[in-house]
């Protein structure tokens, strides 16, 4: 007969193997299925789902957690088994007030939904997409009347991906986020970026990413990188590491988007193994995870150091497009602002104001103030409100993001909260390397990536993301003044 | 509150969604997973596994197959309803003659040794894989007392492949075949066949192997065609179907490998759709199966008629090696028998010795009367007394195979027993397709894919393997008189 934390991990366990499980499938439809295995796909995520819910929220697991309250109580704060007592109780209370068949529903819907994205995306078809679309909001409205009521309908969503957040918060950051942000794109001097426009044979382009990526600080074996419709990164343990990425042949934006998701490879490479096959193996948040993938993608990706090292080599793979351009003009160019379409290729300065527009247009969404049908309509004139850019087609439009398809509503704000979290993590970084300019200029980048391993990666979801900004940075508040202070001293030097 | 067989069609769906979602994750293992990935998915399959057999042995679906059996035996024999009923059943009564605790270990073993023997074929080192294969040898005679004793301790090994199989009608059927087979291998002729060892870009092959697929009959957006170290086909619905082959620079085997799997691949697309999600979603047996990948892969893929109509294209891929080789030049060499080391690279004369050498040494295996450390020696020894062949390495000896890796023992004996039985249902499909030759020398391969499918595949599993041979070609018995008619008269055009 075995202890009760011994019975709570081996629950643990297998609730975390049948979601790795669903992972790899997820996996498995955004990257191989033949498009006509949706349907099929659809019941077998929803039966997974199931099983996962059902024996999470079985009550025998809430008993043993109670059994356990002493032992948690007598042990430090974040060791692994308080902590593991401690944040179990907090996701079985969350899950046990979502009935089963809501959560079935929703992982079939958006199952399904994906597939439905894929193809009105790929025709620019936001009526095929419409239905799937309205089913995905109904459920969450459902989702959300689950919960008591919080300070907005929006907060629940939310709390799914950036635990603990309330809508009210996040609108006082962007409240400060968007006048400075605006302020920022409308002074930007125009940046001569015409040489990052032109045929990169993506084959190459992969290759470099490649070299890139073989010194972020992976193990071998432990991870890969496919092509994919949209980049995202998925992990079914800390040694299976799936990074995705989208090659164009016209630009170059693969090599951020590539460094971008292997930023959340690391942090998922990084949990400690004592922390897998239990709720622990994972960020804290999103908006942690997103802090990391911004770090490499901008911070570490844009700056002037790490191209030091990498653009001759960058020029030798693109001669004709690049020989001709000296190291200054493409660090500037890369760093310029100017509003485009995509927030997934969208420059530092203005992503955020992308990310905003997603926010406010999700609560309307969510309240009704916006109906479905006019989605399309609203969204650009809101790309003019926000950007100042005329949408041309639904697919550079409202069908550009993945996150709708899948249910993922509540998600977009943690992307700019990681930006400016990511700014306060850098502070602590420069400290504790003081010469990191010099290793990334030479082609160093595994001491960064041990540092936030040690210092965060480790930690998997043992602390709240408050408490893990705190721990990492001296202070849980989110802060964009060194955000907009970073952002600032980047427009400023383009001058 | 349901009636009692729309509650076992929901728990035999959600007991296949399991099982299919776990066909995912081997696929990917074989397909995609880094390689660092392996113990994790050793622990993910195993909790699928036991998830899949729990819910599938639990009591509930003995009561409710019971309270269906009045209904059964109402309903035509071979209607849906009843055969669900009644091969359920038999499913059931196997299943729960296994403790979960058995077959989860059984699970976690096949992974972790699948990983393993990936490593030690590449390094030709035994040893490093004896571990593994040792712990799969001893699951499964623990797996093999679960069962009433039968003619063989090697039966209930066959029957989860071959099922209501027995070792000894396999005996007589293989001691029919070794002599003859042995005797045409002796007398065949030499033929010139140098020509089909050179240079063959793989990115080519790979480019002739999509064009024949494509006139196989498979629905676009139903399946898709992966490298990996082991030629397979597996299926996650009758639109999801997942072919894979191996590409070697110096040769075109990759034809016959593609064309092999996509037979396979062709039988689970053409079960019919009201079958998916049940037990009968398959073939009844791997013999029934493999006589659908021999079919494509020889009976057309190596006749005369096929060639007329792809050699001129395979000549214009391949100008430098073919160019000068005549059409009958090429047929001759194609269906030339040569003794050599490798089974899945076998002209279909010597093929089946390959698998009557694996038949017998699993039986020595299972019985003890081989040690697992003397393993390759011992088939090294008996490479030489079946096919005259000097074993080089063990990575072209005894590590060839990956089936023991995953403990699939009993597996074998199907490969040649789907040989024999191929031309059993070939002779059948020259009477209700008197054009076929015709029609392949065209270029056209969708009559006999579609006769196929009506008339074998869309039945899956509602038959026995006997019950399915005797639908289809008038007798349940397995007879190799046509096999070897069909051999002697391919040797002989040869001389």
């Amino acid at each position: 007969m075995s202890d009760p934390l011994t019975t709570l991990r081996e629950r643990l366990a297998e609730v975390a193997d049948v979601a790795r499980a669903a992972g790899v499938l997820v996996w498995d439809q955004r990257v191989t299925m033949p498009p006509r295995g949706t349907e099929a796909r659809a019941e077998v995520l929803a039966t997974l789902g199931r099983i996962a819910h059902e024996r999470f929220t079985d009550p025998e697991v809430g008993r043993l957690l109670e059994r356990l309250r002493p032992l948690e109580e007598s042990l430090p704060y974040d060791c692994d088994d308080a902590s593991l007592i401690r944040v179990t109780r907090r996701d079985w209370e969350k899950a046990c007030r979502v009935p089963t068949d809501l959560r079935v529903e929703m992982t079939r819907a958006a199952a399904r939904g994906h597939q439905a994205w894929v193809e009105a995306r790929r025709e620019s078809d936001f009526g095929s997409f419409l239905p799937y679309l309205r089913t995905n909001v109904e459920l969450k409205r459902r989702y959300v009347e689950c919960f008591e009521p919080a300070d907005s309908a929006y907060t629940p969503l939310l709390d799914d991906y950036e635990p603990g957040m309330t809508t009210a918060e996040v609108r006082a950051v962007f409240a400060t986020l968007r006048p400075a942000l605006t302020e920022l794109v409308r002074s930007a001097p125009q940046v001569d970026a015409s040489f990052l426009h032109g045929s990169f044979d993506p084959e190459r382009q992969r290759a470099f990413a490649g070299r890139v990526l073989a010194t972020m600080g992976f193990e071998e074996g432990a991870w890969r990188l496919d092509p994919t419709a949209h980049p995202f990164c998925t992990s079914f343990s800390n040694r299976d590491v799936r990074l995705t990425t989208r090659y164009r042949p016209h630009d170059l934006e693969s090599i951020w988007s590539t460094m971008h998701e292997a930023g959340h490879g690391l942090y998922a490479h990084g949990i400690a193994d004592s922390l897998m096959r239990t709720p622990l193996g994972g960020a804290p948040s999103l908006a942690l995870n997103e802090s990391q993938s911004r770090t490499w993608e901008n911070l570490v990706g844009r700056s002037r150091p790490f191209w030091t090292h990498w653009y001759g080599p960058l020029q030798e793979m693109f001669p004709e497009q690049l020989g001709g351009v000296d190291l200054d003009a493409f660090v500037r160019a890369i760093n310029r602002a100017e509003p485009g379409l995509i927030r997934v290729d969208a420059d530092e300065t203005t992503y955020s104001l992308h990310v905003i527009l997603r926010f406010e247009l999700e609560q309307d969404l969510i309240d009704g103030t916006v109906a479905l049908e006019d989605l399309p309509e609203v969204w650009n004139a809101r790309m003019r409100e926000f950007l100042g850019v005329e949408v041309p087609s639904d697919a550079d439009g409202v069908l550009q993001d993945v996150h709708w398809s899948g249910g993922a509503i509540g998600y977009f704000p943690t992307y700019a909260l990681g930006n400016v979290i990511s700014l306060q993590i850098w502070a602590k970084v420069r400290e504790a390397l003081p010469d990191l300019d010099a290793r990334m200029a030479a082609g160093e980048l595994h001491g960064l990536s041990a540092w936030l391993r040690d210092n965060l990666y480790a930690l998997g979801r043992k602390l709240t993301p408050k408490e893990a900004l705190e721990r990492v940075t001296g202070s849980g508040t989110i802060d964009p003044e060194p955000y907009l202070r970073y952002l600032r001293e980047k427009i400023d030097s383009l001058r």
